[in-house]
């Protein structure tokens, strides 16, 4: 059991968009934490950053700076996390990882709190932060689960360019004032940084989020199938996802189709699941025009859900519409849950 | 059997965002009218209209205006369809109709001339062409149908503010405008004009278009619904729609499940289908970052079809993504292809 008076934390990737968010998280949850590290690449090393008061500086991630850490939050990159994690485990650390590159692993619990925070008994020294979009549905879906089943998903998504980074917000941004005054532009980073074309996003939809895989599903596609499975302990379960970015600059949603193992359930049955259900809010009445949308659930911890409607045709059949904010919830937030609930139950030693 | 030589075209709603592209379409295809009369309400009569280097004035809307007339493309809302469709089929025109007036009225064909043109025989004065998000999925959908059937279809939308009007087109660009250079701003037209509340548009996502059912589905989601089952000649179709409006000026894009009758179908045999269909577009290569998007697709008349693959657990389910130009194919170009349709058909008489 960990004395909390000695708990020294550690963010890997401290100047990104996410991890400007994990900073502003531990804060605003006032985190039991007397030591902070912040760490990044060497070229964003050197920066200030202000945590409750103090001035930290950024410093280079290296392996001996987990000399001591107990819980790394990262997220740099999954290169950086395949390189680094390893090196902080072995010097005792807890990783939260957000990147993607051990989110599969068997070895490695995938959490989202609300959903499977028991998995983390299982930890071998990392634990895996699942993809935005995915810990967004998989919270408003779980106390459906829990209650009636689930044996389909089929998920379109709308999701925001932060979600790819600081460059790409700024490139939103800029690209928009260009269009708006009639100046040429050049694509450089969405839809994906690193692939071969780039693409207008200012008033446009680019149907591909990710690189493609073999399949014809992108990488983010193929991320909200696994990882929803292996969140929900569902192997078996029928999922499938069209992930698609907008020009918005924060706040996923995503148009959610789901099949429970119940018939004659009515909508307003799920509403009642999910009113009481932890880290959701009900959004949802059509009368008074009341739904989620993406710029009101910026800043906030919390899923939003609404547009809950019964199929027309098929009885155990439902619609919703689930929006949350792809840093928070979708990043910076559930990494944090996750350093709370691993205190909570005992697992941080020292 | 017409005599092209006197053929007389009106256009209602002439100073609208579809009326407008009606007179442009009219004009670029070289519709073999010889007299052309631009309507509208009394408050846009008397602006000036160029068609063929020639200067129209838009004359105000009224029951003698459609005498002589052969073929009247009506777009000016539903009030006005009601009020002076009957007047102008009373004095001997057909009208090809762009609002919800008259598209579920079983004595009314409403055609989407890839998918069934035959429908037009049975006219009694009134064709309406469909809604626009309902037009381009059908032609996606009709040339995969005839070869092997289809149970299911589950759409959810991503469309722009054009389908909106003018008024829609103005508040986008003002709005993010004003965001951008951190003005205060208020809604007034999105999501639907007249309706109790208004929301923020750019950089955001709104589940709504048009007014709420009582079954939860919005007027837009059972449009989509209701005129895919009469276009296809489909009564017992399972199809459930999810209407969204983003920051997109013009061009609706569609993520598409949909099931066919067989198994065993690869997504290159779908890819083939739609190779030939009319009105199809195949643009459809991940390896190379190929597929439909909404910047795209503007100005032109062809369904951009893409992401098509199959689902990885149902057998006989897919994936596809459908974008065209909501004020063409979705709108203006179809009417225009409907009055086509009825000269091609011998159907308009003098």
């Amino acid at each position: 059991m960990t004395n909390n008076k000695d708990l020294h934390v550690a963010v890997v990737g401290a100047t990104g968009a996410v991890g400007m968010q994990m900073i502003q998280t531990l804060e605003s949850t006032d985190f039991p934490l007397t030591k902070l590290t912040l760490l990044s690449s060497e070229r964003s090393a050197g920066k200030k950053v202000m945590y409750k008061g103090q001035e930290l500086t950024v410093e280079v991630a290296t392996p001996d700076k987990f000399e001591g850490v107990d819980i790394a939050l990262f997220s740099a990159g999954g290169g950086v996390s395949k390189e680094l994690a390893p090196e902080a485990v072995k010097r005792g650390a807890i990783v939260v990882d957000n990147t993607s590159a051990f989110r599969m692993d068997e070895n490695v619990p995938l959490v989202v709190p609300e959903v499977n925070e028991n998995d983390l008994y299982n930890h071998n020294g990392i634990i895996a932060n699942p993809n935005c979009s995915t810990i967004q549905m998989v919270v408003a879906l779980e106390p459906i689960r829990k209650a009636l089943g689930l044996s389909k998903v089929i998920v379109s998504t709308y999701q925001a360019v932060s979600g790819s980074g600081v460059a790409a917000i700024t490139e939103l941004k800029e690209q928009t004032k260009d269009i708006l005054e009639g100046r040429e532009f050049s694509p450089k980073v969405l839809p994906v940084k690193g692939d071969k074309k780039h693409y207008q996003i200012a008033f446009n939809a680019i149907p591909q989020i990710d690189k493609f895989e073999e399949n014809g599903f992108t990488f983010e596609e193929m991320k909200m199938i696994n990882e929803t499975k292996k969140i929900m302990h569902l192997p078996d379960l029928h999922v499938a996802a069209t992930c698609v970015r907008l020009p918005v600059e924060t706040g996923h949603s995503e148009s959610v189709y789901f099949e429970t193992n119940q018939n004659g359930i009515s909508a307003e049955e799920i509403r009642e699941l999910l009113t009481t259900a932890p880290g959701v809010v009900l959004e949802d009445n059509p009368a008074e025009q009341v739904y989620p949308m993406p710029v009101n659930a910026v800043g906030k911890n919390e899923v939003f859900v609404g547009r809950i409607r019964k199929d027309l045709d098929q009885d155990n059949g439902f619609h919703m519409w689930v929006v949350s904010d792809n840093l928070l919830k979708g990043a910076a937030w559930n990494s944090v849950q996750i350093a709370q609930s691993l205190l909570k139950l005992g697992l941080v030693s020292k």
